[in-house]
């Protein structure tokens, strides 16, 4: 199923940017769990400053309700249905670009693809859908805390500037609220929208406390699985894992083991596909926003060659709104593999 | 299914590097089709270079044969079953290390969770199965290149050593038998094998011809699938599609568009998980081997602080052997990728 | 996944009798192609008579709404998510028995599974549900006709009444209309409503202008796929293909070949799992609905012997509204072994 | 995957019955648990009562090895893969039909299908692969019986002749080892084969102390996961769960529930698709075997009408011999049920 993930418990994901809603079916899940609106609305806010400060200025209320699947707050087994309304449907800010491809925007392959011309900012392919994740893989949030596993997102670089690594303690909102303060990311971004440029970026996730023996060679291994979801988002390029092995050699990043532990990391975590207990690291690279206020030649639909314009609203650096989803998505694929490993025990 | 990719045709890949055979399982392809031993056997081949040239001295005859599945050399449309016996079964070489985990390969993992220790030279989790995906990947070749598609592999970088870009124009075989003409690259390897070390590498592919509207959003897309896949294999730490985007902001990789096409590929013929028509570009990076002769710390299965040393026969740049295995693996994607596309025709 | 089917389009259906709604989505659809909601009501509507002529009092407005993937009426490609609001909510029917198990229905099992108890009229288990597959089913109907296909349901039982095989030439609209004049019927369906009984039926479909070739040997026959799909239907019992082999040799059964067609067709359409271009031909037994009013031993939560009683609506025959699920399970199944041909070809 | 079922541990069969082999390949099986080519063999020895005693003569000798996926006789998580050579290829059998399709056979809707005609007895669509499923489905068959699950088989009829249920109380072996000195099925059976006849029959199948729980609504319901599977089965053409509920009404098949446990056990032990701790009830029926030594009306491959006699060895019935491979196929079925309702615990 082109719109679904996860092997035990199933997220769909639907709806366009533009349209009636956006919103997930989650099938698979427990039964006889709490699982409350207001838990869901809290991450799906959370998610509200990495899309709007400094970003784009589109204000969405992201308000979520469950339709199916629960009795009394309480999960019954079936599937359970989450819906959020769009309310802020600027079309109009689309509207000169309608009959024109936006260079680096699904725009020209989804037009070959489906034979089929949706305008309204993206429809399907918007990062906006990205909601759906968040709300879903929250879900699990808790599960995963509970077994010890802490999932923390570091944006590494915004540009060519690389953050300094001090900053890397603080918690993502706390980083967030001083984001103003620090000077450098303060400059480059402004920059950034006044020049109506946009910039790449890199963002490093850490998971610690994952149990050993999670993942499933040959090909279910679990950095496959990770790459498979994590590259689904939106703008990703790249995904690399344990520390850079880029002009090495095997003396240089050789993990010894002691019988009181693993002496480095430089496989962060992950050997021959399967966890070893020691934390994971991930780094994805994001690419820039494509959406810019500024001129850039493309063709429109009768194959003429024009000038574009986006008047609408856009994003200076889109891969700090993923930080969000790229977690909620690590939730659910962590609770099926370790769902998975359960069927043997 | 753990050993199983392909979302139309399915390779089902088995067998250890020690064990009688190893072999693919191929359900759902065409029938009625040529397929013969011959062509499978030489590319077969065609991967020894890879193993044994400056690599590994493990001699393998990889004779194949197929058992199931064609009569009078077509196929019928049931499963066809390849085996490969194993000649070369030096268990012997690994039998100092049998009650070690070798740091950097699969055996602490492996034995955490299959509560197992297959000590015979990586068993499974060898590079040695990948045959089984050039024998099975192969079969596609044709069909591939009957659509005017072209997939090739080209090395970039062993260690430090980038290599020079006027050896990209030359088939992958006759860059090989000039290896030994390139200085540079004939000293690095030899300098690693005489200090018993192993370098890590970059494999870029390039894949031309390949039509448009192939990739399946959301969770399908094609550098989802090729990510996932690819990933697989043995010592893959990153894997990147199109040009570099670090340190970048979009004046510096948009891809303008004009009637007479695009103006650059920086995205590397993918947009929002779909090709354009325009050239893939796919960067793997490749981890040093962690089987030297060299001593590492380590423990054994009683958990007591050890020096190993392998006396096996190791890699010092397990990269190169990984070439055919990633384009045969990428003929399966693709061949799936069409058919799957061929629904909505 | 539990909640869905389909090979390639694949339809996945959620919410619960007394919940807020009911639904389906659709994943892997055409894009480009006109639906309407008037079109899926109108065939919701169709179910009403097998729901409350004779049946169940029950009175839904089962009022459809696309909200997802569509634009301008016509598919995009992305998943299709059909909503039906759930209007008649009359928990007070089924009040009185919330702590007993009713035997007969799910009750207990799903109370022993999901150590939940959704007392709210069946539901998930709820025949209600079957609605979301016939609105999602009917959206392939015209489709299926267009390639020459016409489903065809027949009730041949009720109870240990045969149904006489004129009104098989009947659309089952007609029938429908005419039940009141067929004297049989009437009296055997009000001697149940009055002795609080209810009764089996036996339902045959006739598939005409099926192509040959559907189905895919060995686990995914066309017998294998619709029986899997047809015995998800509450109250199914028993499926069977063809006409009756029960007592019977060779001679008596077979179907012999002539270069003008077959010479009859006892095999019902399939030989060998695969379609041969003859009328399928398939039988379902329904089993008596387990909801009466009569009283009934059964224990309670706390495992106390008690007598039970609906009070709520129930159906004196419930395989008659089992009729437009059957049909639309069937377009579902027979569009997905269409396209699936369609990938060899 | 066509040619694969099982959800957790799937299993892949592969092989023709004039072909060189045939076997199977157990994916995402346990690690660390013994298994036996001895056990194998014992278990397709089983079968040979069923398919030599007063049925084909054609003699196999069946004898099975294991070729991956285990060392020291335990299994190491990899895929295992079991290998049946075919000795007794008497394609010489079928010469003389080669260019006819026999009715009632594969193979006119396999040409149709697969642009092939595969004469050697039957290929693919043979009930030889049947032995794939035993050999296969044995491994659990220890797993299932110490969780105190029986399963057995009774045959209820052949043709028209009701086995006495006296018999029931044999077990399979001593049934059929008996069966020369039952007058009435010997008689049977011998006037079948002189007169080139063959028969239909009923096979019941009782599973005792089968867990509660187990099934997956809506779509994964454990009556439509067994009737898939078994349907798969050469020649079946019914299933039928629970005792016949035809032409009831609800007062003649209600099962009542006391606190000491169900009154009755109509339903088989299913209610809404899962099981409630009740033995299992199903019932297949299959057709007369369609290759006798009687002439037959048949076509060949230039249309032109002839007659088709078999030469080759048939079977008088074919149910008998299905017993083994139903068996078989429900341990791989109830195992992967059990692991599934794992998860949640």
């Amino acid at each position: 199923m082109n719109n679904s993930y996860g092997e035990i418990i199933k997220i769909s994901t639907f709806g366009e940017s533009h349209g009636l809603i956006i919103g997930a079916l989650i099938d698979g899940f427990f039964s006889n769990l709490y699982i409350s609106e207001k838990f869901i609305q809290k991450n799906l806010n959370l998610r509200k400053p990495f899309t709007s400060l400094f970003s784009t200025q589109r204000r969405e209320q992201d308000k979520v309700k469950i339709f199916t699947g629960i009795f009394k707050n309480k999960t019954t087994g079936a599937p359970v249905l989450m819906l959020i309304k769009n309310n802020d449907k600027q079309s109009s800010d689309y509207n000169n670009i309608s009959l024109n491809f936006r260079p680096g925007h699904a725009d020209y392959t989804y037009f070959l693809k489906y034979k089929f011309r949706d305008y309204r900012g993206g429809g399907r392919s918007s990062a906006r859908e990205t909601a759906c994740r968040v709300a879903s893989g929250c879900v699990f949030k808790n599960l995963i805390y509970n077994k010890g596993v802490i999932v923390r997102s570091y944006i590494k670089k915004i540009g060519f500037l690389k953050i300094n690594f001090k900053y890397w303690n603080y918690t993502l909102n706390r980083f967030f609220s001083n984001l103003l303060f620090i000077n450098e990311i303060k400059d480059i971004i402004n920059n950034c929208k006044n020049s109506c440029n946009s910039l790449s970026s890199e963002i490093v996730i850490i998971i610690n406390g994952l149990e050993p023996s999670l993942g499933d060679p040959l090909y279910k291994k679990i950095n496959s699985t990770i790459s498979n979801y994590l590259l689904s988002i939106n703008a990703t390029k790249s995904i690399c894992f344990g520390f850079n092995f880029k002009n090495k050699n095997s003396f240089q990043v050789k993990d010894e083991i002691k019988n009181s532990g693993f002496t480095s990391n430089n496989n962060g975590g992950i050997l021959a596909g399967i966890t070893n207990g020691q934390p994971l690291v991930i780094k994805i690279l994001f690419k820039p926003t494509s959406s810019t206020s500024r001129k850039i030649k493309t063709i429109n639909e009768k194959l003429k060659n024009i000038t574009n314009k986006t008047y609408g609203r856009h994003d200076p650096c889109v891969g700090l709104r993923a930080v969000p989803v790229i977690e909620s998505m690590l939730y659910t694929i962590l609770i099926n593999k370790i769902l998975k490993k359960k069927i043997y025990e």
